[in-house]
């Protein structure tokens, strides 16, 4: 648009390749930033110049760390359990776990799930890496945390199979109806999982 | 979170300082920017940095523009008419406008409107160099197209009496039902003023 100068129009378009930022949400943080002072543009300016300079992934485990702590915060820590391994999908999980404060193992970060449509492979994921650590480490129970999606499933079972030669305990995350949820609005997938999972009172 | 690295903890500290995005919003934003190659921080950075730099408001109707470009590409067009001058909030106003296609006149940007509550007082708008223009510049009508809300009406009152003596015409954008809105979910004040707006088919 003619009436946009080229600066206002390429935040926009970079605002806008982010996932779940459309062109108006991205018009919008644009034109805020421009009425503020420059502070706040520069402070997150500088923020992602930082963000690939300052971090790294973990050569143990792959989640994501600060460039100078290398095995990262939770894999040198000696307070954790080290024969609990959580294998998880994404660094955000690895979040997700450490804030419900009830995990006190290790993580696996895979980086993704096999999707043929995506064309993910098992050679894309941190498998090998995971197997490595199988047969270094004095691992006794390995959590299979990938997400309750296709890819997420498949995964898993494809690390069943994989780990099958290896004495370990295998574990998936229960499934079932999720907390604060309203049954009738429950999916029937969840639900028949939920009623398939059922406990004793 | 201990299992947050700072560059990481930083940047979405930033991105949940942005109007309407969340600190959910912002972890995702972070962490999409960290799964992908460091081109699209960069260049997110990089806009963000030359944001400011490269803009500035013109200085005859306070829209923004290329800092090479002042005036404005829009008030240096001679093809626009000089006799019709919008006056508008928001440097986003004149986007919408231009969307349009239909209108080819010039714009005022106020750079706000009238709020006691938010503490915006007429000193604080661009209304003094509106008065400036309408001295220097043969401008024979003015629409006040300040938001139809509490404080863009304030605004349209004060300016209406402001620009008493000055002999031009004053209009304001029409009201009524919003284009593809259902009548049964407009709100009573559309429409009465719908009602009140009607015209002969």
């Amino acid at each position: 648009m003619r009436s946009v100068p080229r600066p206002v129009e390429r935040l926009i378009e970079a605002f806008a390749r982010l996932p779940g930022i459309g062109p108006k949400t991205a018009s919008r943080l644009t034109y805020y930033l421009l009425r503020i002072s420059g502070e706040e543009s520069r402070e997150l300016s500088e923020a992602l110049r930082e963000l690939h300079e300052g971090t790294t992934f973990c050569s143990n485990c792959f989640n994501i760390t600060s460039s100078e702590n290398d095995p990262c915060e939770i894999c040198s820590d000696i307070q954790r359990e080290a024969t609990v391994l959580c294998v998880v999908e994404d660094p955000l999980d690895v979040l997700a776990f450490e804030r419900t404060g009830k995990f006190q193992g290790r993580y696996h970060v895979l980086h993704g799930a096999i999707s043929p449509v995506e064309g993910v492979g098992p050679e894309d994921l941190r498998i090998e890496e995971l197997i490595g650590r199988l047969e270094h480490e004095r691992i006794e129970e390995v959590i299979l945390a990938t997400n309750p999606t296709l890819e997420g499933e498949a995964t898993a079972m494809f690390l069943k199979r994989k780990l099958e030669g290896i004495t370990i305990r295998l574990t998936r995350l229960a499934r079932g109806l999720p907390s604060g949820g309203d049954l009738e609005y429950a999916d029937s997938m969840t639900l028949s999982q939920a009623l398939e999972g059922r406990r004793e009172m």
